[in-house]
């Protein structure tokens, strides 16, 4: 199993976001989809209050261009947004409301309506869109959203995120708790999970 | 022909400086090796007069682990400086006081003496002991470091760099002047440096 942390604002989570379950899945690896916010991360450990691609122009520059080639390797539509970051609090919230095996469709399609479809992510409407797409019940699931149980989970996320160390997004973590911080190091997470002392079964390693 | 720009403090420019000869040559283009000083670019783009990598703990926490994977990947020797980062003004002036085949040996030693051997790359007699075992006189060649071409030629690399949109290291160009940051970007740069338009003789196109 390899944890993908990610955050709907973030420009590197979306490749990964779309690629991260086939990736994982040739090496056999499962994946717990974990969203958090990073902006409570940025301002505590780096005094921002803005993406760092915009707080230095020269590194949003590059990284436009950088995310550009590197959807074009993977064959993915990539529109830059007119608003960026976009606010993925609700986004989140609502992937934390569905059931873990909604949750994959439902984050690749509000990457996808972020990143490639001029969207706006924290519009009620867009995600309502995009949950009715995929069968659920926008009014049952926005209900779902706004609980106490969804939002501790979201806060608890963050928090955890931040305990172990994550300063952006997206992040990987194999099992034995190894971070890998980049879309870019996704395959050396897979990598290192299946090769790390607590991927292999403890009764494999004994009986080779 | 794939342009690597470094900055002798920089981590990731060490495995970079190591592998890029070798990749690119694989791939049959040279290297133009381009030494520059990033703390001044650091300053006028983000304010900073540290290494981000000191300035944010967490994410220098991460980037030494991650170094170490990419070194191990790589098979290259790592041991953290006591000091990071080591000041490598008076390398990269020696970079330019040799000739330009020999730099390249020069540039791999420096890296190996900041970040596999311990050594203070700022001292005269370390970087006189990296000339001497490659049958330079460090009398003539730290006579040319402090000679005003010198000088001049880094102190443009620098501004150069800063003109083209640099702002980290290392940093590679294709012919083309695509800009590609990080060691993690040296294969897509040499793919690109293949397929673009200027990377193409213009009379192999004509005859093709």
């Amino acid at each position: 199993m390899i944890e993908f942390w990610f955050e709907f604002a973030s420009t590197y989570s979306y490749p990964a976001a779309m690629r991260v379950e086939r990736v994982a899945g040739e090496a056999g690896l499962g994946v717990a989809w974990k969203p958090f916010l990073l902006g409570p991360l940025f301002h505590a450990q780096q005094g921002l209050t803005d993406s760092p691609f915009n707080a230095v122009p020269v590194k949003g520059q590059y990284m436009w261009r950088d995310l550009a080639r590197v959807c074009a390797e993977e064959g993915l539509p990539l529109r830059r947004p007119d608003i960026f970051p976009q606010n993925g609090l609700k986004a989140a919230r609502v992937t934390h409301a569905l059931p873990e095996a909604a949750r994959p469709d439902f984050v690749r399609a509000v990457y996808t309506a972020n990143f490639a479809e001029g969207a706006t992510i924290s519009d009620d409407s867009v995600l309502a869109a995009i949950l009715t797409r995929f069968g659920h019940s926008p009014e049952l699931v926005f209900a779902q959203a706004v609980s106490n149980r969804v939002k501790v989970e979201l806060k608890n996320n963050t928090e955890t995120a931040a305990a172990r160390g994550v300063f952006g997004a997206p992040t990987f973590f194999a099992p034995d708790g190894e971070m890998f911080w980049g879309n870019d190091r996704l395959e050396q997470a897979v990598r290192w999970a299946l090769t790390s002392h607590q991927a292999t079964p403890k009764t494999k390693v004994d009986a080779s």
